[in-house]
């Protein structure tokens, strides 16, 4: 595995035993700085303002948050129980809308409460290393599941950031790129920027860079006359929330992407760990979709493009319906034209629903 | 015609008599500068930095160069003719690639020199000013005949900048906005932002602005979201070359546009002037694309955001087909479903090859 581990090098959530030492993401690429967060306060915070995002990542950062309330319960002297820990893990829950696995990691963290095991702080520090491994664990998998599918030789597009930088390293769909380029599997990637965060310029260009993956970045709006030019043959994304039928809600451009792939004959792969998977969610109608404020259109890395007054619309999600999905992949293998049968075989309701 | 003038008070390419005055499109929003071009040199490389863009408005500014490349030949006492011009149009021609406004511009001014009429300069300053006020003209019959496809209270989608900045005034797309709009038509304008230049963020939703039209901007991958929500009816947009079958060489992203909006039933109008026709290309794949450098995706706004040392492909136009466009509307009329034998209805090859 020499070659792979050459190519995951980042880790942007760090416990320290003291702090959660979270990796800048509004910073890069251009600085590498560091924000310890001393309360799950200032994880809530973190996850808001986007220090740290990426659907694993942020169920992560929150477990964390939940072990940083407790020590602090602890050192104050004060229980540390279901019962004082549920306004934070409310306050966790509520600092972004769509990603499933948030809420999917505090109902682990408040599983350990319910329990209440004899040193709680000591269990929730293990559920939380847990869930952090065990993310790596599945991104390696995934890895070598998402890579089996593409034939040798593959140009691919990506979208968002899915890496390192999104999880507890390797990454979703990244972790497949990354899997399929170690294996000779991927000959080119292309990223799209992904406005109006840049998520892919920013991010997934200075990963693939540290990783020394060949990338090319491309404006979102190119992805259509790229597919038609031949030099792409599987689209791979990763995801926030997958409902009961295979809907699945990403960073918005991707519905748009899978569109346009499903014309062109281009495959569609949608790589995410079973935490984002929802199993209660019937389907995409039922996800809510996150509106941020307008002033991320407005702006461009800081700097105001548009006229002042001007209005702008903001979701930063969509919904890509299942049948426009070629295969879903998690840990759990790989399921092609996912549809709510399917997903029922192997998913079940008890185990994944996130409350 | 009152309210349609209020929606219409641009004009950014304009002769002095003796220079030719640019409004300064890279500047834009936040300043409003003014360039003057004294040569054709001069003009072409405004043409090239993008200071002037937009397939018919470049064709205008080039006919003024040649204007002005005249003045100085006979003000250096030297002959005005075919052939001490012709270096001049090669250059000019050379400027960009994609929109044929331009070659049929400076078609167009070849063919006043090649009458030899009596006093050159004049007859190329009369030429000139008829292909600028028949580009205004042919704007506001668009106008007319595109909102008359729209029913009352519609949303439309618009790409990149279509309007007076694109043109002599008006716009083509954004001429068709401003007479639906006039016209009850048309509730709500969204712009997609149209990276890389950002033309939409930057100049659609200024002009949009300035004539008081109610517009929200979009992230350009937010458009098949949008369109799924049953918020737009119509994607209204320019053309930098139609090809005799009707296939539609655009601003990059075009092409997915017309995609989504198939997927969704959402009807698609290219709207360009008939100087904007290519009869002499067969159909898409002979238009050349023009790739511009890299930096214009690895910079946002003049701020690098992209780690260094990385590639980018920056295709600026693409090619609709036909196929996907359910209205091509010029001054000649409309055409639903533009297909080559209704395109050869309408435009005869020898009136509007190029060269």
């Amino acid at each position: 595995m020499n070659l792979l581990d050459s190519h995951d090098t980042i880790r942007a959530v760090v416990y320290t035993g003291e702090t959660l030492r979270l990796l800048d993401q509004r910073r890069l690429p251009f600085e590498e700085i560091h924000l310890d967060c001393h309360s799950a306060v200032d994880v809530a915070e973190a996850i808001r303002n986007l220090v740290v995002r990426g659907a694993p990542a942020i169920g992560i950062a929150a477990a964390w948050g939940v072990v940083l309330e407790a020590r602090n319960l602890a050192a104050a002297g004060q229980a540390v129980s279901a019962q004082t820990l549920e306004p934070v893990l409310a306050h966790l829950n509520a600092a972004r809308p769509t990603a499933v696995n948030l809420a999917w990691a505090l109902a682990r963290m408040r599983g350990v409460l319910v329990r209440a095991p004899q040193d709680t702080v000591m269990a929730l520090t293990t559920e939380a290393q847990s869930i952090q491994d065990e993310d790596l664990a599945a991104n390696r998998r995934m890895g070598q599941l998402g890579a089996g599918l593409i034939s040798a030789g593959s140009g691919v597009l990506t979208h968002c950031n899915t890496g390192s930088l999104a999880t507890a390293g390797f990454g979703t769909a990244l972790g497949v790129i990354r899997a399929g380029v170690a294996a000779g599997k991927i000959a080119q990637v292309y990223a799209g920027e992904t406005r109006p965060w840049l998520q892919g310029a920013r991010l997934t260009m200075w990963e693939l860079a540290r990783d020394r993956i060949p990338a090319k970045l491309i404006a979102d709006s190119a992805a259509a006359h790229l597919m038609k030019s031949g030099a792409v043959q599987w689209v791979i994304v990763g995801a926030d929330r997958v409902a009961a039928n295979g809907d699945t809600a990403n960073k918005i451009g991707t519905y748009q992407l899978a569109i346009a792939a499903r014309h062109h004959g281009v495959k569609f792969m949608v790589v995410a760990p079973a935490s984002t998977v929802d199993m209660a969610t019937l389907d995409g109608s039922h996800i809510e979709i996150e509106l941020r404020d307008a002033t991320e259109l407005l702006s461009v890395a800081g700097k105001r493009t548009v006229i002042e007054g001007a209005e702008a619309w903001n979701p930063v999600f969509d919904i890509t319906p299942a049948s426009l999905i070629d295969a879903l992949v998690t840990e759990c293998g790989v399921i092609e034209q996912p549809d709510a049968r399917c997903m029922r075989e192997v998913f079940s309701l008890a185990s994944h629903a996130p409350t």
